[in-house]
């Protein structure tokens, strides 16, 4: 993105089309290049992913390609696994003690001959984003190039120049969001702020542990959040106190935003009574599976609640079946690639919330989603009448061009664009986010390009639109 | 539309361009705005709507710019809210006495102050065609214009040619149709009767007042249909004859159709001792929310029974979570913009009339749908192949540019063309009228361009089909 | 297709469009013929179909036109019907011994009389290819041109070259699969093998009529194959070991997968004694729906156990509400054009099978869908982690252009080119075969050259993976 190549005619040596994801017709294509180019090198605004703070903290190395690419990033390790590549031969570490790969070059090796398998997929058109851009390799990778590339790749992580904090800066992220539960003591974000770095690394309040009754040791959680608030956490109020303790701590390391990953769009706004007898049960592990979910459902709403007392933005990210396979959780644990999105309702499931608070000028509230059937049919409208809603961007299997696209298409037309808010890379996948980011600008630019040739925009509108995507929108949406 | 300049090429002055939804590449641009020029003048066929017919009966000027473009539309007022600008501003009528916005010139600022919210929405488009076509204003709309714009329009409507006779004449109205409710007494269609006027304005009938058990007042509405109709409607027999009387009484004043909007697809064909019993529940007010609307279901039925009788075509309007908000509906009542759509079943839900009626050759039945997901799975196969089920065109959060691309991408291959029903523009907003139907042709003439440059359609059979969406379909579905 | 005529420039004669389906802008365009003339002429290889094995073991010539093409053809006499025409007045055959039209020439009259309600649909493409390209018919169907046409067919159809394996010739067919039932004798096959004719034909084993407790004759249907096997039916353990042996018969007539059309995607893995329960249960006929449910889908999981043991594939395609119309059902029978597709869940009905099998490297399970929905939600993201699943190709009412774009555009960026399967053409209209796959074909093609265009494949890749689709995939998915 910083090399500024990307306008410059490709040459034999490049492996990417500077036009890239424009339209087809010359028209759309001419306008989609230059309102591109106005938004191409503004600074990267990320709020919200998954990056490790000890990165920035430490500014170590990072350790090697297949450590860099390929054993942390769910979206490479489940196409090779779809294909009979065991997770344990990708080096993915395990949960019950077994056997796992640790050769990087032998990782690195099985990813590239199997490279055509990611043919027409975001991983990638990130990944060689990442390669040309990043660390200057312009070859397809496959098996006669893999030794050559891994040796390149691992060469320049040795150089100051790849370093977290020097890849931040060349990167040029104003900001970046990371996630971290309320039992995290925050120490790195700490780091971060003494050392006096200039790169701005903001967390973000993700409550899962101490919030939701089946998470595991959450007994034991709530406890260990008392400790570390001071507060009487064995109480209704000293639960809820506790969150606005921690809130506060969270904000003084940057937060802005809560996050909510539950497995449905399910609120409720309950009586306190009912709300602390779900508690109590909760406490002693004796909460039904129903009762569980009303509970985290009620939370929601007090979430919100002490959002219009202290401004942090509420995230929903609902719909996902987490680790859809026993064998695989039992090996590997959580979060290996074996999350299936679900239909997800909306419109019954965020009425108690609405009903509660959905009118407050002050409040905030960015919905996701993996079930895009919900876009056109219950976000959009949703969004385009509620004024504490906002639309997240198209997110994780759908942050993807034609994803991208759909999104847009679907909402647009309802929610128009100034209930969304820009684009998310939430990644862990520190090298992908220069191209995750650029593939957002790049479709928005087709998008708003077609608007245009088909008379449905101005062109002086298209600039403005452009860049309130690419920027504005996010720092106001976020309150970054 | 009849200003004759849309095929001109734009001037520095137009704000629409002549070439605006059709397809970016030549060929299909080309032959697009020919097919577009055979239909664009075509009278308009409105078969189902929501004007006033007062306006037509009286014939009095509307009183101004907010009165006219902004206080009456859910599409205009609900994306302003949606940014946290309180109905009240923006002079919605309230249900709870509290204060609301008078000052139309205020109202109408606070509108072109956010015009930018509507970029790439329907609402855009639909009022700078009005602006240009009727008004013949062609700045876009701004802060900075919006006194100047409100002048020119209010002038205008001060005028005789803008009066609501004028207008549907302007607009080439062929015949429009209104929805009354069986309790109306039609005195406004009987004025226009009276009055010797040629413009065709036919009634539909709306039976929600008493037909269904949860609807507000639905004990004293069916006493009073009772009177109205001279029947006793407190038994079963004297119920359902009262619909035959009304449904011929608003056949006499031109209606061919019935509509229902409920919040389900659901049919039901129960024994008529079930149904009485159900009645009779109804009556007394103790119907279940399941018999309710098990209810509702089975009255489905019996139209379709009594269409059989009288040549009413039925209307299906399902899916519609109305009325979202508990807060806005107890400030500013029903139909404010909070009413959302919902996941629709079609498949189970209408497998009772159906089999009693589906394979009947003189019954009609036009299904809708909030729910697009139904469009190729459900609907096109249902219509595709049951005698009286046809597909009304793509409606409400879908009567927009993508929205219709998309209902003919998904239906056209299974149903055809000649299982679908031509535009409704199912509108309260007058002067949105020919913009609205504008739109419908351009993206169907894009569609069938499309069709055409790759080889799936010869171009003399686009023509043809071009002026059967536009025109003959419509006639004859509606029996109009 | 071997005709050679279909790269040549469209002449006066031609009905067909050289470019047809391919991409509008000019770049696309050609790249996407270039891509095309490389797989044009790739053999056809058909595993999934319903064509009759007896047409290849007799050869005898077709009747005429209209058995051929309208009598036998759901997708045509379902849309003739949606218009009212009735079914006996198109030959469909009926099961209460009522009238039917005869008269062959009658109903194609009827039908080409009507044959603009097939605009823009895939029948009217699949009939046009046929005409064209096998038939050497070029003028377009309709009630003038319905006598000469029927006498063109009629009289290519008494040719030697127009017989069922002179047409498999030329279709240049390397391998068609049928579907039989357990219960079938593969007399048929067992002839076209013992013929010493030299084209391939498989069968495929679909064992509804004595797997599913709600299928008609089932006791006696499981008492027959036991006869058939010599294994005891009435025990749990000699009905699993019935299908073994079954399966091997199947097998030694080219078999290499299994179908399984059952309303819902839902499997189960219960415990022998509750399977055994079941079966008890079935074999008296004293099932309940859920129960009989339970055993279809625990018995997806034992057909995986089988396949993990023979190799056959396995093949399930659910979410059809077959015969929906009981009038039609009553007068007509079974599979009259009124199966409508249905919401279908893949998350948590495949998690018993899953966990059972998932992981299993030498088990290939292929997915099909009704409800497109499912693509990017769950299909993709299924098929794109779990090792034995693969995707179907679009399906029944998504066999159509527009429905294998939007597969493409759906399940490619999550999981790939590799985690599908090629072409079915699941059809029993031999001769729309060649024209099915060629559909299939110039829509890839079409794909591919927009992905090369955009930048997101390159050329090369596109090529391979153009012959792949086309070819090698469906092989080696199919193991034919």
């Amino acid at each position: 993105m910083t090399l500024g190549i990307a306008d410059a005619p490709a040459t034999a040596k490049d492996r990417l089309d500077p036009h890239r994801l424009f339209p087809a017709d010359t028209a759309s294509r001419t306008l989609a290049l230059e309102l591109y180019q106005t938004v191409r090198d503004l600074p990267i605004v990320s709020p919200h992913g998954h990056t490790d703070p000890r990165w920035y903290a430490e500014n170590e190395a990072f350790p090697d390609p297949a450590q860099l690419f390929i054993v942390p990033d769910h979206y490479v390790f489940r196409m090779l696994c779809s294909q009979g590549i065991d997770l344990a031969d990708l080096g993915v570490p395990r949960a019950d003690g077994g056997w796992t790969e640790t050769d990087s070059r032998k990782i690195w090796r099985t990813f590239a001959e199997n490279f055509h398998l990611f043919r027409a997929t975001p991983s990638r058109m990130w990944l060689e984003h990442s390669l040309q851009e990043t660390f200057g390799w312009t070859k397809r990778i496959s098996a006669q190039t893999a030794d050559e590339a891994y040796d390149h790749i691992a060469d320049c992580l040795t150089r100051p120049e790849f370093r977290p904090r020097a890849l931040f800066e060349r990167f040029n992220i104003e900001v970046i969001a990371t996630t971290e539960s309320p039992l995290d003591d925050l120490k790195w974000h700490r780091r971060i702020q003494e050392s006096g770095w200039s790169g701005r690394v903001v967390t973000a309040y993700r409550p899962d542990a101490v919030l939701d009754p089946e998470f595991e040791g959450f007994e034991a959680n709530v406890l260990e959040f008392g400790e570390l608030t001071g507060e009487t956490t064995t109480t209704w109020q000293g639960y809820l106190n506790a969150h606005r303790n921690r809130r506060a701590y969270f904000k003084s390391f940057g937060a802005t935003s809560s996050d909510h990953g539950h497995a449905t769009a399910r609120t409720e706004n309950l009586s306190a009574a009912r709300a602390e007898a779900l508690f109590q049960k909760a406490l002693k592990g004796v909460c039904t599976p129903e009762e569980a979910d009303a509970f985290r459902g009620h939370m929601l709403t007090e979430m919100a609640r002490m959002s219009l007392e202290d401004d942090l933005v509420l995230q929903i990210h609902p719909g996902s079946y987490r680790n859809h396979s026993d064998p695989i959780r039992n090996a590997f644990g959580r979060d290996k690639g074996f999350d299936i999105p679900t239909q997800t309702n909306y419109v019954d499931a965020l009425k108690p919330l609405l009903d509660a608070v959905g009118l407050e000028k002050k409040l905030s509230v960015i919905l996701f989603t993996l079930d895009e059937t919900a876009y056109s049919r219950e976000l959009a409208p949703l969004a385009g009448v509620y004024p504490v809603l906002k639309l997240g961007p198209a997110w994780w299997f759908y942050d993807s061009p034609e994803g991208m696209r759909r999104f847009r298409e679907l909402t647009t037309e309802t929610a128009g664009f100034y209930n969304t808010v820009g684009f998310n890379d939430d990644t862990r996948a520190f090298c992908s986010i220069p191209a995750r980011h650029d593939v957002a600008r790049r479709v928005d630019c087709a998008y708003l390009a077609s608007l245009v040739t088909s008379g449905r925009l101005d062109e002086d509108e298209a600039y403005e639109v452009a860049h309130d995507l690419t920027y504005r929108l996010v720092k106001q949406a976020y309150r970054l």
